[in-house]
């Protein structure tokens, strides 16, 4: 499936970014370091991957961020320095402290993101000797760059900006990496998020986290949580124009549009993804019942595969659904609906099946699934992707 | 891979198989209805899927078992009668009706399976007319014929067979239906295992629990729990030796034998399975957490993936212990050894990994993981089958 979200990424006063190649991907001598400069008077926020397992870049920069505004961000892809232990966390301190030694600042104001093969150790002198260039290419129209600089198996850049009319105008731009592939060799997702607004810490915090959960903690492919996801959102004030109560809502719209169309790039991402997914699941018991149901629903392999082969196996949505054995379920009540065909009625497969019309299996299938048991609502994007890239090389 | 599970079965005096053709499947004339007789003295332990979508044929066995001890079992493969509602609970009576009528028996001493696609109905009158076929053909060496009856996308039946020396000499014998495939058509369990035993139904039902819990509960292949799983054990009592608390460790061994061969042959069935792969959690904090852990390795995709392609991944083992989001998780004190290679120390890969010995990647991978949390210890079998049977015809 083609990404279409990639549009020309409109620079953000305040933010430069810079990319080289290191030679850790090997592929096309594709560029695989990027560093982003973080002016000052910015406020970043950040969400890491809640794995127990986390990457020594995620501890690390985790740990640093809660000391000092970051100024200096820099990921490199092809090796995610995961499950590398303390070698794991004194590679990252190392490379950071190169960064912050070359621009004279202190090195807890320096992050570093990793994505790429789990288990291996970081390529540190070729990563050290590539931070030069980097640093030199630094631009405030390097988005483009970077959104390739951090790609791994993806099938291409993801990014989106949009211009927002306050007393100035404000900018957001923001790009993701991730393929929303089931992964057996690297789909680590991480997305840096920049405006030109004027936010405080708490107020940017909060945006980041309501974002987050309606956007890329509402998709789902493979259940293979990273070790490595890190999510960046960045205000640099340039732009004059201050955010607070009295704006938040119409900042945020454009925030959470941004977002969403990040969410959905790494849905799309995957040539192989014929079908996008939304399950919505209505009138559950509660908020965490929702989110289950609708999970199973999306995540589940016959789900995919009948989709993906356009058969008429709704029943296989019931049977995601029984997969959270609750004892109560009054399973005579669920209904489901696809792009608004009645599938699945009072329980039981519609059979009228075979007689709907083909726009059930359209390109983007919205799967509404009431289940009658209260007032709780959860959607979530999946795809109907169920091979593996392993042949693919990055 | 080839299942190596199926003797020659032995029969269990007291019970009786016939098989006949429906022409549900309509596959080469494949039998496709099976009627088990329960010869009078009986008892019969079962247990059923703990979905809460369960299909019509379970809620109608269930039901029917709680009130009166059984004396048939019919079962349809094709076709699953589930997600079918009312029309599908009428119908599994219906069926039951017509051999409890023909065999002059009560009703709900009849009791039903079925197995196949999801969503649909029963074709009833093709069942119906099979009915006499497979009475006829009821027979003590019957079980062969039953072993294939009952398959629906299995490469091949299967069975096995054991005599135990009591003061009379004991036999046990089962078959079991189940791919262990990622599902995208069926690929339920149904099992009946029989014993000439005399146990009374206390102990024999405190047999099943305990012997599913240590083997068809400790399977896990694509996460699909299905609407239909439905395990019977039956001792006819025929052999004159009665199993009681005295002898029932001697008799619990070889029922315990009989289990963990037809688990092992489900596990083994799809001829994609390259790799057996047993999953060992040692000192958990608790059995809950041992057993989402395994359950998470041996699901893990992408730890599929990497075994299936013998690749050195270790290190999606750490990310799929990692999916729990355990907090006090001390990641520094797991360890994981391969058919006895230490590929990952201390919470990270082992540097070694590209040295060790080719009998990582043996047919059988014996994972033993010690979390070093507690004590509780757990272990799960799975193969490495990735892809979908969607092609395969049935």
């Amino acid at each position: 499936m083609k990404v279409s979200n990639f549009d020309e990424l409109l620079p953000i006063n305040g933010m430069k970014l810079g990319t080289a190649f290191a030679g850790i991907l090997d592929v096309d001598h594709r560029p695989d370091v990027v560093v982003i400069e973080i002016g000052n008077t910015s406020n970043t926020a950040a969400l890491f991957t809640s794995s127990s397992f986390k990457a020594p870049p995620v501890i690390v920069s985790k740990n640093k961020i809660s000391r000092k505004k970051p100024k200096y961000i820099i990921i490199n892809t092809g090796i995610a320095n995961s499950g590398t232990g303390d070698k794991g966390i004194s590679d990252a301190c190392h490379i950071c402290d190169c960064i912050a030694e070359l621009m004279g600042v202190d090195s807890d104001s320096v992050l570093a993101c990793s994505t790429g093969r789990v288990g291996e150790c970081l390529p540190v002198p070729k990563i050290l000797a590539a931070i030069p260039e980097a640093l030199s290419s630094l631009s405030v129209d390097g988005w483009e760059k970077a959104a390739s600089g951090i790609l791994t198996i993806d099938s291409g850049p993801k990014g989106v900006s949009k211009k927002i009319s306050f007393d100035h105008e404000v900018t957001i731009t923001g790009i993701v990496k991730g393929s929303g592939m089931i992964k057996p060799n690297m789909a680590t997702m991480l997305s840096f998020v920049a405006t030109d607004a004027c936010i405080d810490d708490e107020l940017l915090n909060y945006a980041l986290k309501k974002v987050v959960n309606e956007t890329f903690n509402q998709i789902t492919i493979d259940r293979d949580m990273s070790t490595n996801d890190s999510v960046f959102l960045i205000a640099t004030g340039r732009s004059g124009s201050v955010i607070d109560e009295g704006n938040f809502h119409v900042f945020y719209e454009s925030l959470l549009f941004i977002f969403q169309e990040l969410a959905l790039a790494v849905v799309k991402d995957p040539i192989e993804a014929e079908h996008i997914i939304e399950v919505s699941v209505f009138n559950a018991l509660s908020d965490e019942e929702a989110k289950k149901l609708a999970n199973e629903v999306a995540e589940s392999l016959s789900v995919k595969t009948a989709i993906s082969n356009k058969k008429p196996y709704w029943g296989y949505m019931l049977v995601a659904l029984g997969h959270l054995e609750i004892t109560d379920f009054d399973t005579k009540l669920v209904n489901i609906w696809i792009n608004g065909c009645h599938v699945v009625k009072d329980g039981a497969a519609n059979k009228l099946f075979s007689k709907i019309s083909d726009n059930v299996f359209d390109e983007f299938l919205e799967i509404r699934i009431d289940v009658a048991r209260g007032r709780s609502v959860r959607k979530v994007l999946s795809n109907d992707v169920l091979h593996h890239a392993h042949h693919r090389s990055i």
